[in-house]
């Protein structure tokens, strides 16, 4: 007698990061859509209602596996430190220099990076009012999804459905010719960014002060779109403290 | 001062058929799915808590349109009758003479029809077990989405989901080359598989009797698959209808 054919559980891809997510029904839907589709591993920034929680895993349906394995965090930085690539999902089209990227253009790019061995995740905004400017900021690009203009009211669950469906459909995707630049994690992204923003510090740059937050904004921007690698980061990091040993030289202090 | 841009709610596209769907809730989510992509026309055979459904119209979240407009029929052949290119979902391949088609393929195909100014619909099947055989025998395709082996359980909601979010992304497709050939209504072919049956019925072939339901299942799958035109089906009862006098004529009876 044959055997019965065991059921392979595929446990890869991107991560899921829901920020301040309300409902533990939907953070139950997003994980058993994320099982669907061989997604696992789902972050939580801030959730509303604390963690674990029991609506969460009833809605679920079983997707234990993804339940069990949840990691709450404090802060979007926290969450998405270890990640070198990473998409923010959005409803509608954003004033910002970030590619944008309909899903299944978002899926091969992730697929890419997956298959480069880059970590990679995927930002999902809080039910009422999605994703602020300023944590899309620290993402690689944008994604939307094509919807009916005057009904476009999709969930979280649903968005989180569809990008984990097309990223199921791009796995039979061939590996790109030729080496991929993989991004650095974000962490050493944003290391960068607080150094530089440290250093105008010392200077006048950051005049006049009401315009400061919009200046940090924009050297973030700037700082995170081109996806930097890690030598790329380190040679930038070069650049600035050379730059900052220049200026205390030249204020007459010595650097440390 | 400019207008403020009017959103256009796109209305068009396939026929979304549930089959004795049993929750309000199911068949809510199903409506704002589809209104969410564009679709708005959910046909359902038997629901079981009846309609108009309370539930329903609330799970809709304000997929009224798609809601008000909802047909209720009492035969699977009755809801696809004036349909002429029908696709039916399932979970699992079944032992059958179909296309087997992905989700994008099958909008694809449901798109050239389309254009082709031919009548489609999708059909779903119960929560609990999908739908009969003899249902998807009545169709001219299978969809079947590309699910994780080990955790497979799309809800019906989930998966009218991904079947109108395909559906939208073939919006911007050119129209295919040449004619196509445009598929009769599924009730002349419903028509063409009784008259051929109730011919046959008058000789000696459904032998033995116990063999009768499959071979009625024989005949109307060879029948369906090849979407038969109506001139097609026209001159299929013609030939049958002439060798039908022929036999009678043979057993010494006038035909009507």
């Amino acid at each position: 007698m044959s055997q019965p054919a065991r059921k392979i559980l595929i446990k890869d891809g991107p991560v899921i990061v829901l920020v301040e997510p309300q409902l533990g029904e939907n953070i139950g839907m997003v994980a058993r859509a994320m099982a669907n589709f061989g997604l696992s591993e789902l972050r939580l920034v801030n959730p509303r209602d604390g963690w674990p929680n029991e609506k969460a895993r009833s809605a679920a349906s079983r997707a234990d596996h993804v339940i069990d394995a949840v990691s709450v965090h404090s802060t979007l930085g926290e969450a998405i430190g270890d990640l070198q690539f990473v998409c923010a999902t959005t409803a509608r089209s954003r004033e910002m220099i970030k590619p944008v990227l309909g899903p299944t253009e978002a899926a091969t790019r992730l697929r890419e990076m997956h298959i480069a061995k880059a970590r990679c995740g995927v930002l999902f905004g809080r039910e009422r009012w999605g994703l602020e400017n300023d944590e899309i900021l620290l993402c690689d690009a944008i994604v939307t999804f094509p919807v009916n203009p005057a009904f476009a009211s999709l969930n979280i669950a649903q968005a989180v459905l569809l990008m984990s469906y097309e990223w199921m459909k791009t796995a039979d995707m061939p590996a790109p010719f030729g080496e991929a630049i993989i991004p650095a994690k974000r962490e050493n992204v944003a290391a960068l960014v607080e150094h530089v923003i440290a250093s105008l510090d010392e200077t006048s740059y950051f005049h006049p002060p009401e315009k400061r937050e919009r200046m940090e904004q924009t050297i973030r921007s700037i700082l995170t779109r081109p996806g930097f690698s890690d030598p790329e980061i380190r040679t930038l990091r070069g650049v600035v403290a050379s730059l900052e040993r220049r200026w205390l030289k030249k204020a007459g202090k010595q650097p440390d």
